[in-house]
């Protein structure tokens, strides 16, 4: 008894001594089930993350939050507390076009070039990556990787919402609504990489349509300018019949993914998208350059493409991140509603319901993401000196009760609407499904008009096929 | 101008006339995006559905509003309303087993049945029904089929809550927690069934648990008992490698369908849930039998036990509903949450993007299921006389929007999240995402408790292999 008793007056002393020198943060959260997602896996039950301005600066248990004094403290009571998602394949501005002609074949170049050609403006890519940057923040997307065109209203949009984006200008052969042809879309890109290139959310990129939709010498001047400039690409890459038969033509064989090894457009800057039509030595290849994958389940099976073989991918050490692909393709944007379509595909592909666990979609959706883009030292976990962006997943919705692993109720429970918080360079976004730095309403407003456009001219002119 | 005023006078005397002769009902809703689901899939924009008591009364456009006086109208702008969802298979109870070694191989017979051997109990069964009654509700299910012990229970939780449910009290041939055997289990269904058979949203029904773990005795006096007793009986059927080898042990090489119909267990009360191990004499002998089949694509591809050929089955017009299976299967009890993967999983597997969609994946979800129970009479589509089971979808949630087809909104977009009303016979369960019948943070709060007794238990002991 009077030894508890000295343990007890040793602690009070410990306590006030240390409200002494409380240290500073700017915001904290508290009681969370933390998934660090660090190399070991860690999960800290009521434990504490500790951001100052942008960044995470301590991480721990419940006794941690006694050594700081922050500006504002979220106790989220047990919910899950996890690093932000990122979504590493998108078309963000495409949402205004979501629903529309879902299940034509061969869309790609029957409805959704034609519909581009007619629809897609400034104005549009704005409506749109607004209407996306809402929908991924509040299904728990921090980051995530664009491809499309006017690029710099992409940028805007996250410049004011405060997200995160690794923003891809696209180079295609063909005349698009920003550049008559693939010289122009490289300029175009070149112009907006040197306008962005400092900016502390936004990365930008250049985004080459495709293999079969740029010539090998665009694509090799992009893979030059990029290393010069310090800049990641994104293309699609080995998605498609079409793209197999065009490139196997051009080449007299190859795939495309030994084509692009070996016109020298393969590197560490480089992020795929798909990589579907892959072999053993595909794989090998992606491997030995160093290259990042954006798997897209979604959309890859609703489009009938087949399955990517990333269990294999996994084997073998590439880089493999997760996408949704555009809303048009998927069609939604947060990646939380991809991990179980995830989990399932890959046990059904591989005929092993122990195949793809839990644990493995939920690295793919974080740091495998984060490795995918090359950004591992910055993004995909919760640790000490990663910036601060950071979802929390409510645990108390029906669907997520009981909780025996976090893992699995992320991926076989957990939908979009789920995320309670959003957080991203330590600022937040979302508190209780509330957006706090964009108008929702007006968003959602604006891309309803440009629906009725897009009714009033394409649907009503009939001049699409569908 | 002349004739336009006279129109717009006659019209002005309609109006005030009708004003004289509103007619009676007791709850309204308006302005919605109304997805009949009846034969000629009707979408009535700017819609009403008129209910009186427990039945709808009439359903048409916005004029047909100003015909009633009703006792309550929800406006719901724009919003989908349509016919509750029907999920034709699970073990509601389950749920407070929702995560627990999700990806074991052989599950079934090496985790699920000692586990349940150890926790089910009375109580078990109604603290898992409540959670998944609930969560149910707030995914828009508003009929479900279940199979387990204790089904008294469940029917009790029913009752209280207001949802509609047929309750198959399960008949297996080893002890569990409320039956020595299949016929302590035949008995304890027969009563169960007395009791209940007259209840206005409960139907009472036979569970034997599969072919392979009833004898062919037991199964045959099931199918005389359900004809007599004029209730349902649903079974899984031709599910797992296991169970098509044990009856072509037990038959000579009978595939588990063709024993069935040998042996007159085939019939219209049976609803089957499953239906993957089928070749197309066993489809043709479904349909033959008038059987009804639960279709699980969540659950058999988590298993990856492969895909029932469903899109064969509907060629061939069986009855073919939408179900989750149970929680620890799925591993969420809202058909809403399947409807993407139904899509997506059939189009892959037929090699082509066209094959089953939205409308199919939607009539699966609504009319299909309540075919698949022979229910079609009274629940599936908005129509009059049917019950008045009715959900409306935001559609203003940034992945619903924009909303060009309201089918692919639905199977692409949605996720049970985005139900806002539920109501159930003419009474409203949910509104806004508050439960209005039961309190839902007493149930969260008692599943948990009761998980922290398996945590304690099952987890601690390390007894079941994991």
């Amino acid at each position: 008894m009077f030894f508890s008793k000295s343990v007890l007056a040793l602690t009070v002393l410990a306590v006030s001594f240390s409200s002494y020198a409380l240290k500073d943060a700017t915001l904290m959260i508290v009681d969370g089930t933390v998934l660090t997602m660090d190399k070991q896996n860690k999960i800290i039950e009521n434990g504490t993350v500790v951001i100052k301005d942008n960044k995470i600066i301590a991480v721990g248990n419940a006794e941690l939050a006694k050594e700081y004094q922050a500006k504002q403290v979220i106790n989220v009571s047990g919910d899950i507390v996890m690093p932000g998602l990122i979504n590493t394949h998108t078309h963000a501005s495409m949402t205004v076009f979501r629903s529309l002609a879902d299940d034509v074949p061969d869309r790609l170049h029957r409805y959704i070039f034609p519909l581009e050609n007619k629809m897609v403006s400034r104005d549009m890519v704005r409506i749109g990556a607004n209407l996306g940057n809402i929908e991924m923040i509040k299904g728990g997307v921090t980051t995530y990787v664009d491809m499309y065109y006017f690029e710099d209203e992409v940028a805007k949009s996250v410049d004011k919402i405060g997200n995160r984006a690794v923003l891809g200008e696209s180079v295609i052969e063909f005349p698009v609504a920003d550049a008559k042809n693939a010289d122009e879309g490289i300029a175009y890109a070149v112009k907006f990489i040197n306008e962005y290139k400092d900016h502390p959310r936004i990365t930008p990129a250049f985004a080459p349509h495709a293999p079969y939709t740029n010539t090998t010498e665009h694509l090799q001047k992009i893979a030059k300018l990029s290393q010069e400039l310090d800049v990641p690409v994104t293309i699609h890459l080995a998605e498609t019949d079409r793209e197999k038969e065009e490139i196997a033509k051009r080449t007299g064989g190859k795939s495309p993914v030994q084509y692009m090894a070996d016109i020298g457009a393969l590197n560490n800057k480089v992020l795929a998208a798909h990589a579907i039509m892959v072999d053993e030595h595909d794989i090998d290849l992606l491997k030995q350059y160093d290259v990042g994958v954006a798997h897209n389940i979604s959309a890859n099976t609703k489009s009938a493409k087949g399955v990517a073989p990333v269990t294999k991918m996994l084997e073998k050490g590439v880089r493999v991140g997760l996408g949704t692909d555009g809303p048009m393709s998927s069609n939604t944007l947060t990646t939380l509603n991809e991990l179980g379509l995830v989990g399932k595909i890959h046990k059904l592909a591989n005929k092993d319901r122990s195949a793809m666990p839990p644990i493995t979609v939920v690295e793919m959706a974080t740091m495998g993401s984060a490795k995918a883009l090359h950004m591992e030292d910055k993004l995909g976990s919760l640790e000490v000196g990663k910036l601060a962006d950071i979802i929390v997943v409510d645990t108390k919705a029906p669907n997520m009760v009981p909780m025996y692993s976090p893992y699995a109720a992320l991926v076989y429970g957990a939908n979009g609407s789920d995320v309670r918080h959003t957080i991203v360079d330590g600022k937040i976004l979302m508190q209780d499904r509330q957006l706090l730095t964009v108008d929702e309403k007006a968003v959602i407003q604006e891309a309803q008009s440009f629906a009725n456009q897009v009714r009033e001219t394409v649907i009503a002119s009939g001049e699409i096929v569908k």
